[in-house]
């Protein structure tokens, strides 16, 4: 694959500064760049980083005017999405499989299986299952009991969707994600851990993302929810009548406990955890690696754990780092406080 | 389905004060009830929003005897245990899956296969592997060489249990779970790490439920173990030789460290940590997140990193968020004893 | 399985001090041995323990001359080397598979498949794939499209290496981990997120290991990459464009976020995180359930969130445990220097 600057120009509606005819033969990040390569600044922060890069263009923010470019550029609105475009021409073609039942498939005579669908090797489709029209299984995923898959996803291998859980039309799932496993919930009489039926569901709405090896567990009675264009990294553990609003975006190992409600555009950063029966408000962001332990209003910032506005938690981050010296400055007043203290005894 | 609440009452052996010919539909939580539903409420927490659910009945606890409720309700010892008795009332029929052998599954014939055990497509089940009384392995469970599940099983679909495992009566294992996987152990000479043989097994007794994602290594040698009763939720890491006491609860996310013991009726919180060689009490609590480093006695209550006593961490957290404005006090204070100090000096 | 203390001495190259003839049945830890076991002391700070230990021998280290033992001893070079050859020497014969394709296992006519090669039932592997010689695919792995896996590696059930990823030599991959779903990136226009193809791939060199439920994620474009030597323990995630550097090893439930670069030989401690596009030197340590966020130089010692060099944070932590008295004395101090300014105001 081989493309001048200019013909890439032209693909992504942008404006050549250099030489249009410079050849660009691969994408790559600005750091990993080499020649043949062109790469992209989708910051400021990372701006300076140009005159070093080893690649032979670059594409740029048109809002940059002021500044000289060492090698060719583009220069577009957006950066990011305009490389996106640069990049799909460069890829390998994606996958495609063949549509229909693949013949080592079990897929139960009740289940309605859509138009163009594709259902590959070792997939089990229960009675009473549907697949939407265009969907594509992959291989070894299950499709339990009364279950339902939505038109256009795509479903990687392994996935495991349990009876009666909804997802919606365009869903992208990774493998090995599991969705609706039992809640995690017990009446304990004498030490006894009896386990409470988990009968709900997990519904999961139209556009959601969900990445690998994540669990969304079914609610005890009602559903679990995770609303449309809701986008959850790898690891993720979503338990039983947790809300997730719509757009949020949940970064890898991020666990959230049962029964909480997260609001619209919310954004958690990985590894973080959420206690159950809190209510979390729309866009509020989350840090990484924070310990949520109370409700939180809309449009709030919070790091730490427990979790705390974001600008008292490096506050009080930098102030730690201060308290070894702190004590020993206290212990050195002490005995200056003494000292004056014996001197007024003295003087009286 | 439609119940009068004189039925449900009936049904959970408890005394409707109100009207008996309420007509319920369904089941909720208290927070999301509708018109036609019945809630409950399990605490005296929750008692105060009685007055504001939707629902048209709820099962409350005996105890609250002065209490006047808007709505019709059910008296019950216990409403937590009476309205699992409800939700199955109202719940959809659980999955049946047909006795037997099904033809995708591949079954060794030096395997043992007890009697009504179902075997689900694409299980495998290896050379003198066991499969006891009554269980059911669903689809693409793998079983392997010489490991026994017991009687009355429910393997969701794609556990993996390796070879010569061992899994007791009654337990439930959810998708994509994998027992017996490697323990993490290298010999390292010169900065090369070279593998040191897990020959162990994992031995989990009965009654025992274990979530999705978990994983739980083989021993280096001899056993990890899983007492009887314990209840294990989603994504737990269990390494090596580790010991679960019986009836622990073990919330998701917590990963537990080579050779660690836990005692019997332990309840660790999510997201928590335990290093490895330790040695933990009976009855002991560790709250979630928390990350243990240290032997825990008996009946001990922690929380933090490193964990310590839940009381001192809870005063040592608040006295973290004192702590900006502590520095400017004794910057404050210094200045002050400053001039003291030059007064003192002036006056002698 | 018998064997006298002087065979497993000559097995290992060991001298006998005590009775050769003691027969040894099995082999176990220093704590949970009994009669007929051996065991090994693998560093002084256990040494203690050989005089409870129930074993009937132990294996011990030459370094220790003046110490007596009350059990008969084999002493060696390297206890914990010598340990695995007699583990071996008592441990059930690993399992082995059959050559050859299952007839449950879909291949396409395409692949390239090697010599000595296993494939398990249930096995899926794609048109263009290669499997190398002599290499164990077990139940259920499924290799993607232009996927390969090299010579001699044992990939356990249900894993799933995606499209175009590459597997080096010797590599050992333990049950349901995924290898190269998609990384976790959107473009984010009036609060919807549009997907970012991920059209890089999964490189793993030779003689890597890595444990179950682990998620490795593709690169955007390029490649995510895990040297040769590395050892990955489970449920570690490992986010797009990612490198891991020569013979790492990175405990239980870490998450390392997108584009970060780790150097050769680094120790990683479980439920640690490493934030995005961050440069981690050679030889660094990072201890347990630290929270990365800054680049590291060679032969850093880190830990806590924000990690930190391990002394400090010590002492920080420390300081932390004295912050509630240290309130208190403050306190007090104030109101003693509030006496002295008093009597200072008298005095003038």
């Amino acid at each position: 694959m081989r493309l001048t600057l200019k013909k890439i120009a032209e693909l992504v509606g942008g404006e050549v500064v250099g030489d249009g005819g410079t050849v660009v033969t691969g994408v790559s990040g600005i750091k990993e760049a080499k020649e043949g390569d062109i790469t992209f600044v989708a910051s400021e922060r990372y701006a300076s980083l140009i005159d070093e890069t080893g690649a032979s263009a670059a594409v740029v923010s048109l809002n940059e005017e002021g500044r000289k470019y060492c090698i060719p550029v583009v220069k577009v609105k957006n950066p990011d999405l305009a490389f996106v475009r640069i990049v799909e021409s460069f890829a390998p073609k994606p996958v495609e499989f063949a549509k229909g039942i693949h013949e080592t498939a079990t897929v139960s005579s009740s289940a309605k299986v859509g138009e163009d669908v594709t259902i590959q090797p070792n997939c089990v489709v229960e009675d009473g299952a549907e697949v939407g029209d265009g969907t594509v299984l992959c291989a070894g995923v299950y499709v339990g009991h009364y279950a339902s898959v939505g038109k256009n996803c795509l479903i990687y291998p392994a996935v495991c969707i349990r009876e009666r859980c909804v997802v919606g039309d365009r869903a992208i799932i990774h493998s090995n994600t599991v969705v609706g496993s039992d809640g995690f919930g017990y009446s304990t009489i004498r030490g006894v851990h009896y386990k409470i039926p988990q009968v709900g569901i997990v519904e999961i709405e139209s556009d959601v993302e969900i990445g690998a090896n994540v669990t969304v567990d079914r609610a005890r009675f009602g559903r679990t929810l995770i609303k449309k264009g809701a986008k959850i990294d790898n690891m993720v553990q979503i338990a039983h009548n947790v809300t997730i609003g719509e757009n949020c975006v949940i970064a890898a190992q991020t666990g959230i406990a049962g029964s909480t409600m997260i609001g619209d555009n919310v954004q958690i950063g990985g590894q973080a955890g959420i206690t159950g029966h809190l209510v979390i408000g729309n866009n509020v962001k989350i840090a990484g690696r924070s310990g949520v332990t109370k409700d939180l209003a809309d449009d709030a910032c919070v790091s730490g754990f427990p979790a705390q506005d974001r600008t008292k938690e490096l506050k009080d981050m930098a102030s730690l780092r201060k308290l070894p010296d702190l004590l020993g400055q206290v212990k050195k007043l002490e005995e200056r406080v003494r000292e004056l203290e014996r001197e007024a005894e003295n003087d009286s």
